[in-house]
């Protein structure tokens, strides 16, 4: 037996309302708005069960808008810092399909649908994850006044940067259910979660 | 029983060989140079025992030079596109110290050693790890010229957001041996694993 301190592994998961939430039937998703509702649901879901952060990201196929995966950020329950929804979910999608390309060869297209502008990290895990387009209901700093959540140091050309890696992006899809989550979030006292709190 | 098609968890983990390497003696590494060597056998043990690509990362105690975790990239073996070395050395030191904040109260402070320059993804979860420094042998588009790796659309001003964020930045560190390793890489005609292959 090694007496090594060393982590040799680590597991993410979700939690068990969102495994119980999938366990559901679900239906094709054919709009957007239908798409972020999931989310929506997911996300507010995530902080009122102490799960994680009021964030959640679901990758479904592109066309007819059947779901492959839902994440939702585990930052604090996992103690992993990148644990955030889109990371959970691309990771999530590419478990179920075998695969770290879902762009790959006889796939269908996938997207991402994320309940606000991913952070710095995420927005550079979207390239590599294969996915053709992103759907969020919201960017821009105003959710970190409102929730104390920083974004990071984002790409300030991250739209472009996308489109030109053959990414599309659509914004502004249930931007005002969205921003209700966030404030609903904010009047609950619940902690943020931002590093370097020493 | 759920007979749900969903993942509900993925795990990532260290290579055999590096288990075996972290189960010997693990000396106080006190100069920068020392560290990075660490790195630079483990990214090259890497690829030439197929266990991912030529990128490899380490956490130290920045003062100490006490290792605190190694990670190394396993995108391929894994099927996940986040599965960079970064993230495996972060996120293990994570799991090692059990909390989300490697600058939490009451740590010492944690330094991040790569082998290159972080892509845009690792570039943003470094903010989020709590690491105080970053030390790299290297970086620019010279490699995706020589091993056809893609950085991603990282932050044009990426070195000075991490300063202002209280993350201190060393370049240049066995800069050379550093680029031999990808010399090695490129030679070996082993796969690059950008992703939207399809």
């Amino acid at each position: 037996m090694s007496t090594s301190p060393f982590a040799h592994a680590f597991e993410l998961s979700l939690p068990d309302w969102a495994i119980e939430l999938l366990a559901e039937e679900q239906p094709a998703r054919t709009t957007l708005e239908q798409r972020m509702a999931l989310t929506l649901t997911a996300a507010r879901r995530n902080f009122e069960r102490n799960s994680g952060g009021p964030f959640a990201a679901a990758v479904f196929e592109e066309q007819s808008g059947r779901l492959v995966s839902l994440g939702v950020n585990r930052v604090v329950p996992h103690g992993c810092s990148s644990a955030h929804a889109e990371v959970m979910a691309l990771s999530l999608a590419q478990r179920r399909l075998q695969t770290f390309d879902l762009g790959g060869d006889g796939l269908p297209a996938h997207q991402l649908v994320v309940n606000w502008r991913p952070c710095a990290m995420c927005f550079g895990a979207i390239p590599w994850s294969g996915v053709r387009s992103l759907v969020i209901a919201g960017g821009g700093p105003a959710i970190e006044e409102l929730t104390g959540f920083d974004e990071g140091p984002i790409h300030p050309d991250w739209l472009n940067e996308l489109e030109r890696r053959g990414i599309h992006v659509t914004q502004g899809v249930l931007e005002s259910e969205a921003w209700s989550v966030f404030e609903d979030f904010a009047r609950s006292g619940r902690p943020v979660y931002n590093a370097r709190q020493g």
